[in-house]
């Protein structure tokens, strides 16, 4: 059976079989022209949308339909992470070719579903559409966050510390080894980790509330980029030292591996779905207080400057020397 | 120039240059990631999404890239309508095959923003991606409501009056007639009406606050499938009267040359984008001055009945006859 064969009401069955109980907050979910929600209280509404497009953000050939469902949640999730947001309400629009089988439908519903349970967030609407392209899952999730607590990319002054949190580079070196069918036992964890990425939620959530950081952003598009994008969102530049940034460890040996620069790869690969995050001098045990609550890594990794570049400094053999700043990825992605 | 040519960025400035002022309620729009929005005092929140795919709700051949714009808000702004909800803020998410003229790119915005700020409502942000596959705008959309003004599809009654606002058929004989290439000037009012729909946001304002509808929701897929799924919704049936139901006369006449049943036709056909109403006898005075307030013509077609089936009736012989009720449109579309 593929989802061709089935009605767009059928479609919608399968989907609502999977829905949890509704929260008390949803006045009217799935069924209606629209969802309604009850707003919260002295709180702002942060509205994101994010697609993922076979063929461009997955390859169905090694992307299982579990991992094409979460993914399309967490890039969302990530960016609500960013704002400082607590998750709401996600609105599911996908495209659907007529051959794809309805098992796969369900296993991609699965996959969403189980990230939203774990968040949570609540699937609250959604629409279905057929499409003689690839399939396209679409999601739009809203958040809520106290006005003092918006996380937002501009705010980063020179001499603001710069941060990341977790490591990076093994979403990348997960989507090489599948893409090359080289993922053996050693890579397992960057695989997963390309695969199913966490977006850092409960860590945003902690660091706007403690209102330690001046700036923060998500790496759906790698380090590099986003280094370019909050500098130049908050006017500074940033000294960033390559020996301080964290690379995942299996990642590291498999970008070495195969004749590539660990450094460069990790800042040059999208996926990580790490925060980058600035703060004053001053924030720094907050910050780090925020971070350590919610379970994650912090890595200090440079700082902003006040001339609007971008410089990478390597102390290879114990003095600084600029590195060429790599070119990021995924322009229009 | 195509948007194969264009960085993400250079897109996003694009869109940006047609961007009126931002409202006072928007906190953060494009440009973080997320848009932050300052929620109106005692409202509910109304969240919807809907897409429009190349080759499935449009074809380009025929369908100039304003009115693809236009159509992909107007389908939510529809939605919002039948809610009785405001319209507020758009998310605008893309994808973008890259041979997209640049020129069309802009045009598609135009038309989008071109209606947002007619209807208003602001966009406050989205997503641009690349594919490999047709075009697609999916668009959210966000309005408020106040809770006891919330119309829903489910609380239709069995005696109560069946209305729809303005008249039917003239998107589905406009539709036909660019797809024969047979539109003339006796059908360029269908023609435009299938291109520019034109959302009831001040009807279905106006009807919400009367509080005098038990049930409504808009005909995107026309009347046919719109009785099923507002008699379904609220556990009922109904009787239709066919020489009630308001077709446009440019397509009546259209129908009849072309062999189809106006009425089955009008009603099987799409994209109309009218309101349907229930209301209890009691409230057709305040039903009739809300659709006056608005400037829509409203028309009674029938009655709610406790059976839960379907029935059409004709009197063209002067005593009523049973007609097939048509198959509706657009399962799974």
């Amino acid at each position: 059976v593929t989802v061709g064969d089935l009605s767009e009401r059928e479609l919608i069955a399968r989907i609502q079989r999977q829905l949890p109980p509704a929260p008390a907050w949803l006045t009217l979910g799935i069924g209606d022209d629209a969802a309604v929600i009850e707003p919260e209280r002295n709180h702002l509404d942060v509205l994101t949308v994010d697609a993922v497009v076979e063929g461009v953000h997955f390859d169905r050939r090694f992307t299982p339909p579990e991992a094409i469902g979460h993914r399309a949640l967490a890039v969302n999730l990530s960016d609500l992470a960013a704002m400082g947001a607590r998750p709401r309400a996600a609105l599911l629009s996908m495209m659907l070719p007529a051959a794809l089988p309805s098992d796969d439908f369900d296993a991609i519903v699965t996959g969403l579903m189980r990230l939203a349970a774990d968040t949570p967030i609540h699937v609250a609407g959604g629409n279905l559409t057929r499409t003689p392209g690839p399939l396209v899952v679409d999601v739009t999730v809203t958040g809520t966050v106290k006005r003092r607590k918006v996380l937002r990319r501009s705010g980063a002054s020179a001499g603001d510390d710069i941060y990341v949190t977790g490591a990076i580079g093994a979403a990348a070196a997960g989507l090489q080894a599948l893409q090359q069918d080289a993922a053996d036992e050693s890579l397992s964890s960057c695989v997963h980790r390309y695969l199913y990425p966490q977006p850092r939620v409960r860590a945003g959530l902690l660091i706007g509330r403690t209102r330690a950081a001046s700036a923060c952003m998500d790496l759906s598009d790698g380090l590099a980029d986003g280094l370019r994008q909050i500098t130049a969102s908050s006017g500074v530049g940033a000294v960033v030292w390559a020996d301080q940034i964290p690379v995942e460890p299996p990642a590291l040996e498999w970008f070495r591996r195969h004749d590539q620069d660990p450094v460069i790869a990790a800042m040059s690969g999208g996926d990580d779905y790490e925060l980058l995050l600035t703060a004053s001098r001053r924030a720094r045990r907050r910050i780090h207080a925020a971070a350590r609550l919610a379970g994650v890594p912090l890595t200090r990794i440079g700082s902003c400057t006040a001339e609007p570049a971008l410089a990478l400094l390597t102390t290879a053999d114990g003095a600084a020397h600029p590195a060429s700043f790599p070119a990021g990825f995924g322009h229009f992605r």
